[in-house]
């Protein structure tokens, strides 16, 4: 089992970050291309990345502006079966946000690529809560050629 | 102790990359504001972040366009004692660059800030290759308010 954790900081409300997590417009605004779904616990999300995978993830956990905890049910290999925990934070001058991906099945490549994309991702939720724009797929940064 | 590692793919020549790591235009044109230093076994390097801190690092092992190991001799708390390892790679399409940071002294703050904010210095330092422009401190991209 591999895990990767992250934190970032946004300048924004605590319910506008937790909607990017749970709401079709959120999760399609700063990472899938597009996403269908309902966040309830039990319910399962699609998270579509045009041309290249869908993920299903269900949701597990939700405790408003605080907690959204995800498990992936269908997506390619390192995917499978693993759980994403999204904690929200607020603070004085800001709402953070950390990001915990465990995986069950995960090469070191995967890992590495994990490691170092999702703040990436994270980035851009940050950007969309903070400037309205994020960078989604396949807007993302890359970290490598042909990510 | 606790370890952080990273990847990225650079598009560009290999001496390219390994001078970004050990050259004062190199180690300036991503990281730090300034450096002032050899790369040479046993010899130091001062990276100096405006305003904020210098680290000085001794260069512990060195294989031309292969690895480089730097530790870190003096510096604010979770830095010091902190090891960084560099590793390129040569793949038909692009160099990868990995990055692990070793340290013995970090809490669990410095370990998400860490896991977070090298790969926006590692993107940095493949965007100077690419491109030619990097965003040293304090032009990096910013991870939290206050950052």
């Amino acid at each position: 089992m591999t895990k990767v954790k992250h934190r970032v900081g946004i300048r924004g409300n605590v319910e506008a970050v937790f909607q990017s997590l749970v709401t079709n417009d959120g999760l399609s605004g700063w990472w899938a291309t597009s996403a269908s779904g309902k966040a309830e616990v039990g319910s399962h999300i699609d998270l579509t990345f045009s041309g290249l995978a869908v993920l299903t993830f269900k949701y597990v956990e939700l405790q408003s502006n605080k907690v959204a905890r995800l498990k992936c049910v269908s997506g390619p290999g390192p995917w499978q079966d693993s759980e994403l925990l999204f904690e929200l934070e607020q603070s004085d001058e800001q709402v953070f946000l950390t990001l915990t991906h465990q995986n069950s099945n995960s090469t070191e490549d995967d890992f590495l690529y994990f490691s170092t994309k999702w703040p990436v991702y994270l980035l851009s939720l940050r950007d969309m809560i903070e400037s309205g724009t994020g960078r989604p797929y396949p807007n993302d940064i890359k970290i490598h050629y042909g990510d």
